[in-house]
């Protein structure tokens, strides 16, 4: 439902790894992918993929792989808590074939939130990074997450995961942020579709989408332009607001959110 | 942070592949993941993958192939609207290397919706159907999904996929449903997780997960419980409850949603 995008030579792009049974099963709704999603659009990351996996260490090795050949970043969220079934630092080392093993300066960090007799063997699991990563430190808990090359690995629980894309996103490449202009149309796709491909036409440089609801027992379209400079996406709206006119459509600026 | 699930042979697999540069961009929250996967659940298939891939032709074939081999069954949102920019049918044809066209039962079905003037160009790409396909009726906008093999393509407007899966399930392969058991424990995943481990150990035949929360600045952990066979999940669950007073844990029952 997206036309071609523009092409961006300073594009970064990234991928990203949820781990967890609980997506799957239905029991818990991800909420990381659109705060993730979000995050990156708004820092001039191009997030490309999305992949859930289970707590498997071969499937998340494999798709971690699959993904870090293809994309400048791969994020992968959930599987470094303290359980045995954590099986997402496993998962990595091997992936990039490198031992692992608990480290002084992970230890430390967690000293901040636990006592000697709280940090257990089961909690010492979290301080276990893979050779040569660089951690990411993390304000919430303490057990930090890890970039290893170009894969940032943080934990699934949302408040903590948050905090530690703050503290990593500093340190990537970034392209140039894609801004973004809704109007909401109270037509049916189906009849909003020839106009916009003319405009699309007309204007190369800008992404233009449209996105059919449904409300009310009635169909309408989102007309979502994207960009990275906001006088040609302005000049685009502009050119959308007369098409709607010149259609007779019912049609209201941004999109109700 | 799932244990090992027991081995159940009559286990019927699925993947769900959702197409959408607005899930990517951040700009839609993707619910029809959460549905779908709750929905597979319910029934008795066990949704093992998701991915996410933005509407590019080429993408949405390498994904349907390589899911489509690995799983009982592939579910597919989204790409299947009015515009040139909704390719995953023609990824579909891609996929299977069929052809594929305006199908006249498809037109009929959309004959109940649009009138011979409604019936555009544009309109008439949703009629377009991959050779071998079985229509799957869609009673809110009419324009059809279809079922290839072993791969269901649906609409994204979550409405219509709705629709949709209550159309085609019937037509599937189930295993036994999975049934759930929700504990919430008032204490931190690593202190829940080696009486956790124990327990797993003596109920082979009962999935135990545990999911670590952060509320109000503290710490907790739902410990969840599946299983096929419910007297063995109640008695996976007494055990549970005997732990939890052993371990002087505060808990209540329930996942609180």
């Amino acid at each position: 439902m997206t036309h071609d995008s523009p092409s961006n030579p300073e594009t970064v792009t990234a991928a990203l790894l949820v781990i967890g049974e609980e997506i799957l099963s239905g029991r818990t709704k991800d909420a990381n992918t659109a705060y993730i999603a979000a995050y990156l659009t708004r820092v001039g990351i191009s997030l490309r993929e999305v992949r859930v996996v289970a707590d498997v260490e071969d499937e998340i090795a494999a798709a971690v792989n699959a993904l870090r050949a293809r994309y400048t970043y791969v994020f992968t969220t959930g599987g470094i808590g303290p359980t045995h079934d954590d099986v997402t630092t496993d998962a990595i080392a091997k992936a990039f074939g490198v031992g692992v093993d608990i480290r002084d300066d992970a230890v430390e960090a967690m000293r901040l939130q636990y006592t000697e007799e709280d940090l257990t063997p089961a909690r010492l699991r979290m301080a276990r990074i893979p050779d040569g990563a660089a951690l990411i430190h993390n304000a919430v808990s303490r057990a930090p997450g890890y970039m290893l090359e170009n894969v940032i690995v943080m934990a699934g629980v949302p408040r903590i995961m948050q905090v530690m894309m703050d503290e990593v996103v500093p340190r990537l490449a970034k392209g140039r942020p894609m801004s973004a202009r809704t109007v909401r149309v109270d037509a049916a796709e189906g009849d909003v579709a020839p106009p916009l491909a003319a405009l699309q036409a007309a204007h190369p440089d800008v992404q233009m989408g449209s996105y059919p609801f449904f409300e009310h027992r009635r169909f309408g379209t989102y007309v979502v332009l994207r960009g990275t400079d906001d006088a040609r996406l302005d000049s685009a709206l502009a050119d959308l607001w007369d098409v709607i006119a010149t259609e007779g459509f019912s049609a209201s600026a941004g999109d109700g959110s």
